[in-house]
């Protein structure tokens, strides 16, 4: 298993504080030992920092976590391999993307979907795979078929036809196992709780500005009254906001 | 202008002392001030680092440029924006990634393209750009151009057609300004010297090991005996040694 973390901002921020809480789950107090990644975006590029080592080792993410890389939307991810067949390289490790209609879309998982790879018809299809996981495979499944519906443009094009296509596609997947992800389009965070995600809604207004911050973890990260999502749930944030 | 440098080797290695001698060029010795970002190999994937500050002044680069990244392909680029309206964004910094049949594919380019918009037909066609300059795409339209003939697989998959084609693309673009520039497809390490690029090959046997590195730069970085490529020459490398 992994743990997750999205954030969406109504205006740019860093998210050095929350990073620092994960890392010691990346192999110190936690088992995630086998990779960690980060994707910022800026504008309609996500810039992606990820290391095939453990998070709580790695001199790279202590480097990030103390830069001041500032974003609206912000994915993170720290790797457990599972099945540990399925190695520690580059390629396996999350947050993935892909261009789609101009835009990074970026997407991290966390459980197991074993018989996915009997399910996808689309070996000779748009996206493909770079590395072994079942987490990139359900990723490059639900772009093609986004794309081949016409919806690569993202939710904010036809937002209720994104949702139910995404809906379709995501009951299909998390039929096989366990399914919680993050995803983004550019413009909105997508949460999916299948079993187990939280969230927390912090609203800050100093210096004439309204700042709205949400943060999805996998679990809480600190003592604040953190959400349970319920289970099989679809989220979408934009600015700090949930739209659906 | 841009500086480009690109490196193949026989087993991998990493690029800091390059890098090392690299980065003062972006803002300090150099004009180019505007981003720098290097992509390793690892397997099928590239892992890249970029940013849209000098080189010169960027506390990243210097840190990555102390890591022990070790590859076999890696592609690095110092930007000097150009023309000056199409600003500093990630989304505008090289080099430039996408996934075609499994595999990053990598691009990097120093040169104007004025007019490339006009004669680029492709905008419904699957890989777009996410910034505004020339160089990303000419890197799409590249790319669509061999996914649409079958060559998505690379150079290895098929040596005499993929090199065919790509000399005809590359033709075409290059008729429209200056278009020096490194490719990877993961296997390879495709240098097009237009009008300036410098390369050496430096062998070193110990231990039992025959490491070959082929470097691939604008400028010379040592006072070693670079050799100039012909003008208007595409070289293909791989394990550090010319195979085109």
């Amino acid at each position: 298993m992994c743990e997750l973390f999205g954030m969406s901002a109504s205006y740019p921020t860093d998210v050095n504080h929350s990073l620092r809480l994960l890392i010691p789950r990346g192999g110190e107090i936690g088992p995630h030992a086998d990779g960690w990644g980060v994707a910022f975006y800026e504008g309609p590029a996500a810039r992606i920092f990820k290391e095939p080592v453990p998070a709580a080792e790695s001199r790279c993410l202590a480097f990030i976590s103390e830069c001041e890389y500032l974003s609206r939307t912000v994915i993170a991810h720290i790797r457990k391999a599972n099945p540990s067949t399925v190695g520690r390289s580059s390629a396996n490790t999350h947050p993935f993307e892909r261009e789609l209609e101009g835009r990074s879309w970026v997407f991290a998982h966390n459980g197991k979907l074993p018989g996915l790879e009997g399910a996808d018809q689309g070996l000779r299809r748009r996206f493909r795979p770079k590395g072994e996981t079942d987490s990139e495979l359900a990723f490059c499944m639900m772009l093609n078929e986004l794309d081949s519906a016409g919806l690569g443009g993202g939710y904010a094009r036809s937002p209720s036809r994104f949702i139910q296509r995404l809906r379709e596609l995501v009951d299909g997947i998390a039929a096989l196992g366990e399914f919680n992800f993050l995803l983004s389009d550019g413009d909105v965070l997508v949460a999916h709780a299948h079993t187990n995600l939280h969230m927390i809604l912090r609203r800050c207004r100093e210096r004439g500005c309204d700042q709205r911050v949400v943060l999805v973890t996998t679990a809480p990260l600190t003592k604040e009254p953190w959400v349970r999502l319920v289970p099989e749930t679809l989220h979408v944030f934009e600015a700090g906001q949930e739209l659906h």
